[in-house]
């Protein structure tokens, strides 16, 4: 099990710091977030410690979302979002990936989001997706 | 395997209508989406419908977060958001369960978020928690 000792989400796993926990599995463990952007924001981690998703092996990735449902079961809302930032530039600021369950229960609280679609077209779509698989 | 005939998505499964895959499994699809927020902006979908992630059942979600990694890998970037929303309060505009996979190259590109914490207390924490898990 990878572990990080100066890692805060590390220690929550081993109880070394403590934390509101909702549900614990043989991989994961979630907690509601001191910094909610609404009531019930919860967060939804591997216990294994990788810094990005993309570094998670696919073994300790498996509860994760079951539990993510079990957050959303219980807060029994219809809207919300599940989100997982990687990278400063992304919002991550705890460097052990985490998901957040967030309610949306209006328009300002929750996650608030700017929607800028870019416009593309066909060729361009085929020409990135040719370049992602290296063809 | 779950399936609706006027589901957009549930037609790019069955290939009625075209997207430009990045990958398949048993359970998942990953495809460029048209309305991107940044060059690369994936969504990798169950294959089978379901309108929220609280209805999709465990089995159905294995594949995605391995497959999420998957095209992770092919962005290349350290930089990026995961993201599913559930309601349409919560900004989803397609009645299936997909994750956004959103590369952040700059502040302005992909996913751009308020972050807006609600100044909370241990207390009230622990009484959200009991509620949550009906205690
Ligand atoms: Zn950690
Ligand atoms: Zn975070
Ligand atoms: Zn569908
Ligand atoms: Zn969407």
């Amino acid at each position: 099990m990878a572990s990080n000792a100066s890692c805060l989400f590390c220690k929550i796993v081993k109880r070394e710091i403590p934390a509101k926990v909702l549900f614990e599995t043989e991989h994961c463990l979630a907690f509601l977030d001191v910094g909610p952007l609404s009531d019930g924001h919860t967060l939804v981690i591997p216990k294994y410690h990788a810094q990005f998703l993309h570094e998670l092996p696919d073994a300790e990735m498996k509860d994760l979302l079951p539990t993510a449902k079990r957050v959303a079961e219980a807060l029994g809302s219809q809207n919300y979002n599940i989100l997982q930032n990687n990278g400063r530039l992304a919002h991550q600021a705890v460097d052990h990936v985490h998901f957040h369950v967030i309610p949306k229960p209006s328009e300002q609280e929750g996650l608030v989001m700017e929607w800028k679609v870019k416009e593309t077209v066909p060729d361009k779509l085929e020409s990135i997706r040719k370049s992602l698989l290296k063809l």
